[in-house]
C-alpha cells in the first residue's frame, strides 16, 4: 500500500452479499478508508442502515459517489450500464470506476461506451455463496480467494496499482488477464457448473416416477451438492448468461459432447471407458485442495466425522 | 432391538469406506455384537488389522462369515455376484445376507440366483464421503441418514425386522421399498448427480484454450463442488453405472433434453426462462436443510464465516 495512492472513500453501488462483503472487510482492514453505500431496494438500503457496515447509506447513486476515489458497481451483470450512466455526472475525472462482475468483456465495453475518458478497471472477485443480500455478506469471503482484474489496454498504472492493493487489503490474491480470456475461464469453473446444476435440479423435480419428497430426502447420495448453487441469485445468474453467451454455449457444447460419449458407454457396457474417466478425476481434486481453494475434509465435513 | 432377535455376530465382506464404517458403528453402538471382518485385498486386511476396528479380520471370505447371523456384502457391485458363490457353502440357512449396492435390482437377482432358498435381504445405506479404503472410515456415517431395505417378496419377517433394527442401531433412519423403484430414485439423486461430475471434470482438464492449472485456481466460482464427487472411487461407480443402466440412461435422456432447452434459452436471449427455472430450483434446497439432509451453512461452512 505504500507504493501508490491508497483508496481514501469507496462507494457501493448494491448492498447485496458481495457489495455488503466488501463493505465489512473495508471496516475490518482498512479502518481508516471512508465505505457510502447505495442500493436500488429501499428495503436493501434500510437493511444496510440497521446493520451499519457503510459509513453512509445514500439515498440515490449520484449521493453514493460523490467524492469518492473508487467506485464498486455491486450489481447484476444487466444493471451495469444503466447504474453508470447514472453517476455520470456524479464521479470525478480521477475516479476509478470498477464492479464485480462474473463476467467481463460485455461488462468493460459497456462501462467504456458510459462513462468514455474515464477510468474504468472491471474486476471479478471469485468468491461468493449461495446466500443473497445485505444480511448474508461477511467481512472474510475475499480472504485466499482470487480477484481477476481486467485492466483495458493503457490503463492508468497508478490506478491499477491502487485498485490491485486495495483488493489485496481485503485478503484477495490478485491475477490480471484480458477481459476475453477472463470468460473463456469463468464460462468453464463457474458458468458451466452453475448452468449444469440448475438444469440437474428442475429436471429432478419434474419427475413423475419419483417425487419431489423423494428427491429431497435421498440427496445425500449426491444431488445435494448441486443444490447448494442452485440456490443462487436468480436475477444474477440469468444477467451472467446472456453476458457471457458465446463463451458458455462453447462450453456447453464440450460438455454435452462428452457426456454423450458416456451415455453410449453405459448404453454399451464399456466398463474400461468409465473406469478411464473416473480415474483420471480424482487427480484435480486433490489439486484444488493442494491449492487451498476448498476444504480437505471428506465431505466438506458435513459428515460429522 | 427388543421385539425381534438382536445381531450377535455381523460378518463383514469388503473393508472399504462403507465395510470399515459399519464396523466402527457397531463397535460404538452395539458393544455385544462380535464384528468379523475380510477384505479381497491383502493390504486392506493389513490395515484393518492395524486399525483395529474389527474383532477378527479373516484370511478368507468363508472363514469370516463362519458363525455370522448377519453377512454384509461391502463389494462393489459387479464382484458381489461372485463372493456370494464364495460364501455360499459356509452360510447357515439362518443367515441373513445383506449388501450395502448402490443399485438393487441387479444385486437382488445375482444374489437370488447364488444363494437360492437363504435370507437374502439388499440394503443401501445412503451415505458416503469422496475417500475410500479402510482408513476412510468413521463411526458416525450413518448417523440421521436414511438407509434403504429392498426385501424381495415373502422376506421372512423377523429377518427384515432384525436388519432394520440393526442400521438403526447404527443411527439411519430405515425406509422399505421395491428395488425397481429404490433404483429410479438413486439415479435421480446420486447416479446421474455422479456421471455429470465426472463429465464436467473431464471436459475442464481437456480444454486448450482454459490451462489445468487456471481451472484449479479459479475453482471455487463453483466448479470445486462437482470435483469432490468426481473424486469418488471408480471401480463402484463403473459397476453402479453398468448394473443400474436403465434407470440412469432414462435419466440422462431427460436431463439432456432440459439442458438443450437451457442451451437454447441462452442463445435467444430468453432472460424470462432462464430467470423461471433460476428461481424454481432454491426451494429444493430449502427443503432438503429444513429436512436435515444437508448444511444450512453457506457454502457448507467452506467460507470462513
Amino acid at each position: 500500500m505504500a507504493l501508490h495512492p491508497p483508496i481514501r472513500h469507496v462507494a457501493l453501488i448494491g448492498l447485496g452479499l458481495i457489495g455488503s462483503s466488501i463493505a465489512r472487510a473495508v471496516r475490518d482492514r482498512l479502518p481508516e478508508t471512508r465505505v457510502t453505500g447505495y442500493d436500488a431496494s429501499a428495503a436493501a438500503r434500510a437493511a444496510a442502515r440497521t446493520l451499519g457496515f457503510a459509513h453512509d447509506v445514500a439515498d440515490t447513486a449520484s449521493d453514493a459517489v460523490a467524492g469518492a476515489d473508487l467506485v464498486i458497481l455491486c450489481v447484476p451483470v444487466g444493471a451495469i450500464g444503466a447504474v453508470a450512466e447514472e453517476i455520470r455526472d456524479a464521479i470525478s475525472a480521477d475516479t476509478i470506476i470498477s464492479d464485480v462482475g462474473s463476467s467481463k468483456a460485455s461488462i468493460l465495453a459497456a462501462l467504456q461506451a458510459a462513462l468514455p475518458g474515464r477510468h474504468v478497471i472491471p474486476a471479478h472477485p471469485v468468491a461468493g455463496t449461495e446466500r443473497s443480500g445485505p444480511e448474508a455478506g461477511f467481512a472474510t469471503l475475499f480472504l485466499n480467494r482470487w480477484c481477476i482484474l481486467t485492466p483495458p489496454e493503457g490503463a492508468d498504472a497508478a490506478k491499477l496499482a491502487a485498485l490491485t492493493g486495495f483488493w489485496e487489503a481485503l485478503g484477495a490474491n490478485v491475477e490480471q488477464m484480458d477481459a476475453p480470456h477472463h470468460d473463456l475461464v469463468l464460462a468453464v469453473t463457474s458458468h458451466l457448473p452453475h448452468l449444469i446444476a440448475y438444469t440437474i435440479v428442475g429436471t429432478a423435480s419434474d419427475l413423475e416416477s419419483v417425487t419431489r419428497s423423494e428427491v429431497i430426502k435421498y440427496s445425500a447420495g449426491g444431488f445435494r451438492d448441486f443444490t447448494r448453487i442452485a440456490a443462487s441469485d436468480p436475477t444474477m445468474w440469468r444477467d451472467v448468461f446472456l453476458s457471457n453467451k458465446d463463451a458458455v454455449l462453447e462450453m456447453l457444447q464440450r460438455f454435452s459432447e462428452d457426456l454423450t460419449a458416456l451415455q453410449r458407454a453405459i448404453r454399451w457396457g464399456d466398463g474400461d471407458a468409465l473406469f478411464d474417466l473416473f480415474s483420471r478425476t480424482r487427480a484435480i481434486r486433490r489439486s484444488i485442495i493442494e491449492e487451498g481453494q476448498d476444504d480437505a475434509r471428506p465431505d466438506f465435513g458435513r459428515s460429522g466425522q
